[in-house]
């Protein structure tokens, strides 16, 4: 590093450090704020995103004409605009949350133990959290409204192409939080784009108590590399569904058609159909004439190809890929066994889904199949917290650590265990 | 590194991948393994430590010679030590957890989502869990145990120093998971010394799901540091008691006493006392008379040396110390707040009491005080998995993540989304 790369490096070293600092402190306020204060706050901010609608749009625009003239992808664009719609959701979003129960205090399992204390515990705030996410401007203020209701301080780390939208929306928050007696540092937005402040937020540890990066792979492969923080994790979705031999063939076909087609780009699509070989001949030439008008390319095994002549083969990493496009592996197999087999192989513990009518197996294969959901005669795409009824959703783990599948309000939480007790002394 | 020294880390890093492999391969058994079998192999494993009393207590006693030799300090020496009792302890142990509920297949919160499908939660084994402990070789049986029934495969890997121990309950282990039909992989004990088989061990993210690290807080940094997989932490446990205003006298000295003196190297002992101004003139010399009668050195603030002349000054250090020994940091503070912030600033986050009989206080006290034990009119040394009747414990955790406080087989599973439908599609 030269002189003035040394002292940019400081510069940002200093300002991080002081965001962090300003969060600890901010987390002990809101960690205790009572409910009608946070709700007061999401419900001003919502207010204030509606009024601020115009500037919002304009700010967006600002970033759209910039990522227009540095030639970012369609699909970016499409992810960075924020449309009038899009700001009603924003605000419909927060009023959601609000309308939540309050999860922080909740005391459960309060039991008397044989040395006469009583040991429950308590619902209780992370702390710190510290969000990277890319392009969408609107997890500035989904994420926003799950940190502050779950009682946390959040750090937010939008991409630099979204700059001016998230400061824009990051005004709003002020305004809500300033409405609500609340301190400003409850919300604190990033606003320099030197990824330099990505590497010291997540080492922060003594300021940060969990990370959740919002991305694509690379950039959460890279943070989890990094972090020295903890780091809930949302990975690939290599979905599958099962249509197992004793499956309802309606129920198998719908399943099977809107867990592909109903949106490609979604972590919960399905990207592999196994299908058990004796439903195979009866199912497949239907499903892939519907997949083939959808405009669906099919990648098959053998025995899948001698029934649908014409497709692609499908190769060792067609079982192991993430799509996330028009693009469906299909594999027949023996049985369940060789299904679950085929899951724990290739899959990647997302969600992975079962179309059967037999009582036996539908048990067996929630059971034994590793995923972060797993279901009987439904389709992978309702593995979402709002279809959960977690409210909203601030990722999906991938991990099996603290929060697993969709993370609401409650993943952003702990349990501490509280004591009570009337002089006891351990003997 | 020379010829010979590549040639030995290749070879231990080819045996930690296969039994990282087996690992992998004995937890898809033992996760769908019945309460019965988990519960028979746990029986067995008892009887099969008890028959073997002597041959555990002779392989014992190598351990203990070397360790003499080898100029081991006497506390390790201490730790390492398997007497009869212990063995009987162990066997007592794994009845115990025999015992207890099986959390695993467990499913919660089913309920009616307006799209139709059924939404729950089902408590499922994390995998493969890597235990890496010093000394203490009852640690091996009383681990197994606890993974085993939770239904993951366990490697574990003990001090060098207790290798011979731990290699004769490894076998009693063994003898148990064959006696009921379970595979041998599902307790696998680490056979070298070799310390670049725990660099190994922490990095291989691929077979091993989580670690729980047993020993000093070096061993853990250590390993927090190297390591790629999740790691369960259990640091530092500076603990306070704080008497209040409106304590009963009676019940403060019992428990400021106790929480001192029951066990001096536990990591739930009180390390500070902190005292309100107007209880401290009545208190302290009481308490300062029974400290000194018990062996415990005192270092305290100015306050506390008006009223406890020719005690230490207590400096900044000592408010962060974790004595581990008979020395108390004592100081006097205005109030419920200033003893707050106390323990915020200098605190573990580990467990912290407070002595009243004020309604509001407690109930402040117990939500504001951000450790994974907050008690209220009870010795700190309370904090334990028996004593909160989790039954056996792996360790405490200090992370906020996953698991807080006393970890027992909970803390060793997770939850996977259980969805039940009926050909539900996403609209």
């Amino acid at each position: 590093m030269n002189n003035t790369q040394t002292e940019t490096a400081t510069a940002i070293g200093q300002y991080m450090t002081n965001v962090g600092q300003r969060a600890r402190a901010a987390s002990r306020i809101i960690g205790r704020a009572d409910t009608r204060a946070k709700d007061a706050a999401l419900l001003a901010i919502a207010a204030a995103l509606e009024t601020a609608e115009e500037r919002l749009i304009a700010a967006n625009r600002l970033d759209m004409d910039a990522g227009r003239a540095a030639g970012l992808e369609p699909a970016l664009l499409d992810r960075l605009e924020l449309t009038v719609k899009g700001v009603k959701a924003m605000a419909q979003g927060l009023r959601e949350v609000a309308a939540q129960t309050d999860p922080i205090g909740e005391i459960t399992d309060l039991k008397y133990r044989p040395s006469g204390i009583q040991v429950g515990r308590m619902r209780v705030p992370l702390g710190v959290i510290g969000i990277i996410y890319e392009s969408r401007p609107n997890v500035t203020a989904d994420a926003a409204a799950l940190c502050l209701k779950a009682g946390n301080a959040a750090i937010l780390r939008g991409g630099s192409e979204a700059l001016h939208s998230n400061q824009a929306i990051a005004a709003c928050i002020q305004q809500g939080l300033a409405a609500a007696g609340l301190p400003a540092d409850t919300v604190q937005v990033i606003e320099t784009t030197d990824r330099a402040a990505v590497g010291e937020l997540v080492r922060m540890a003594e300021y940060v108590d969990v990370l959740v990066p919002r991305g694509g792979k690379s950039l959460i492969e890279r943070i989890s590399r990094e972090a020295r923080v903890p780091v809930i994790k949302h990975l690939d979705g290599v979905c599958h569904v099962y249509i197992d031999e004793f499956a309802d063939p309606e129920k198998a076909i719908k399943i099977a058609y809107n867990a592909k087609t109903q949106r490609y780009g979604t972590c919960n699509t399905m990207e592999t159909l196994l299908i058990q070989e004796r439903m195979a001949a009866g199912l497949l030439p239907v499903l892939g004439a519907m997949y083939a008008e959808a405009g669906v390319e099919l990648r098959g095994c053998s025995q899948t190809r001698d029934l649908l002549p014409g497709i692609k083969a499908a190769t060792e990493d067609d079982w192991y890929a993430e799509y996330l496009a028009p693009i469906l592996a299909v594999r027949v197999v023996k049985d369940m066994d060789e299904a679950m087999q085929h899951i724990a192989t290739y899959g990647s513990a997302h969600t992975d889904a079962i179309v059967t009518e037999d009582y036996s197996r539908a048990r067996r294969f929630l059971r034994e199949v590793d995923s972060s959901s797993v279901m009987v005669n439904a389709s992978t795409r309702f593995a979402d917290g709002g279809e959960y009824g977690l409210g909203a959703e601030i990722g999906i783990s991938t991990d099996k650590l603290h929060a697993r599948g969709p993370v609401g309000v409650e993943g952003l939480t702990t349990l501490k265990f509280v004591v009570l007790g009337d002089g006891q002394i351990r003997q």
